[in-house]
């Protein structure tokens, strides 16, 4: 598959309120589809819990296998927010209290509340972090070396996430299409095997629907950097009900 | 933590779908919600792609690791689903025909189609997998020792998660309630510190607001086993805002 010539991710969910199913997750899905635009493949999303040791055990697994790792949840300044002495420990920095931070986070801060010592703590980040801007609350996230912090918070996290974008190394550009075809998968799935033998380098997904509120059938997925053989393989996917009614 | 005495488990999502941002997960987070009620400890989520290798290496990582292990999606007739395969040569099985999945197929496929081959590949399962009944389109997921195995399309997945959950052991009932406290989080962050360290059984978890349309502040979700702390953990968080002022 063409796909592996692109630089590749993955995205660590930190997030106890996830796993216990009290929050769906929404970050897995807004970095995947910016990724997919700038051809970057999200090969693994992994949702843990918010414990030191399982962080920096996920990371260093990640970043070794992947061109980025980007990390959600765990960086405000409660105590069950454990995210930065994870990565410090991935590094081996120590955490100190970065100016450029505090000033990101004294500028935001509302005049009417005091500039405490547990606010500032979220300046605290490890040595030499690079940050990346949080117009929204001020915390600002950073990055150091391929591994990407970033806050929970959906809001948060999407306008971190798009001012870290620009950063990224594009890949190749992939096109995707979706059909839909109003048969069941098992009636066409033959032929879809053969299309994709013929045509190795296009991803092809099949999705069956089967649900009361909509049609049945199925949505047929193709992926590729080729524009023109994708467009032969749509053809021949399309033409699919004709050759089987 | 108290946590640690409760069945655990993991969720392993096979879907390229999700990872390129094209569909939202939506499985996770069903059945994080019915492992909570049943007092099971979710300690992690993955999110890999329809790759063998990749499934059998994260099956295996998980299935030692924690007491239960539910896969989600590439089970069906399409030549992406590849999910049985990696099952298969994880526990070092044959793949064959299971007579009690055909007939569940059969008994659902519409009359007016005919059984092709192609339908009954469905049925082609690791020897000795026990069946797990899928109401919606019959094709059946299965378990074999730790590992259940069921569709990706969610309202098929949730109905065979419905029908395998007393099949799994309960841990003890924990108790969760969360209080909306309308106060950032650095306001509140040492004395939910302070409460924390008082009592280390229950595990408090602290979550900003900071979004346009909703008021400020930070939801507090605090979970235990023992209603009583639970409760004097409440009240204590509950004064804060009176403490501070």
């Amino acid at each position: 598959m063409e796909y592996k010539k692109s630089p590749t991710a993955a995205v660590i969910v930190i997030g106890n309120e996830i796993l216990s199913g009290q929050t769906q997750d929404l970050n897995i899905n807004y970095i995947a589809e910016k990724l997919f635009e700038k051809g970057i493949s999200l090969l693994e999303a992994r949702i843990i819990i918010d414990d030191i040791e399982v962080i920096v055990r996920a990371v260093n697994e990640c970043r070794k296998k992947y061109t980025y790792v980007f990390t959600t949840g765990g960086i405000g300044p409660t105590h069950d927010d454990v995210t930065t002495m994870a990565i410090a420990k991935v590094f081996d920095l120590p955490v100190q209290r970065d100016t450029k931070a505090e000033k990101l986070l004294l500028e935001k801060y509302p005049r009417s509340l005091p500039y405490t010592e547990e606010r500032l703590r979220m300046a605290d980040l490890p040595q030499g972090a690079h940050l990346i801007q949080n117009p929204i609350s001020g915390a600002p996230g950073y990055f150091i070396e391929n591994v990407y912090v970033l806050a929970g918070v959906p809001n948060i996290m999407q306008s971190m996430f798009d001012n870290l974008l620009f950063h990224l190394n594009r890949g190749a550009q992939i096109f995707r299409k979706t059909i839909f075809i109003p048969l069941f998968e098992s009636q066409i799935s033959r032929q879809l095997r053969n299309i994709q033998n013929t045509f190795p380098d296009v991803e092809i997904g099949s999705y069956p629907t089967w649900h009361p509120d909509e049609k049945s059938g199925t949505h047929v997925v193709v992926k590729g950097h080729d524009e023109r053989k994708l467009s032969e393989v749509i053809d021949k996917i399309l033409n699919i009900p004709k050759e089987i009614s």
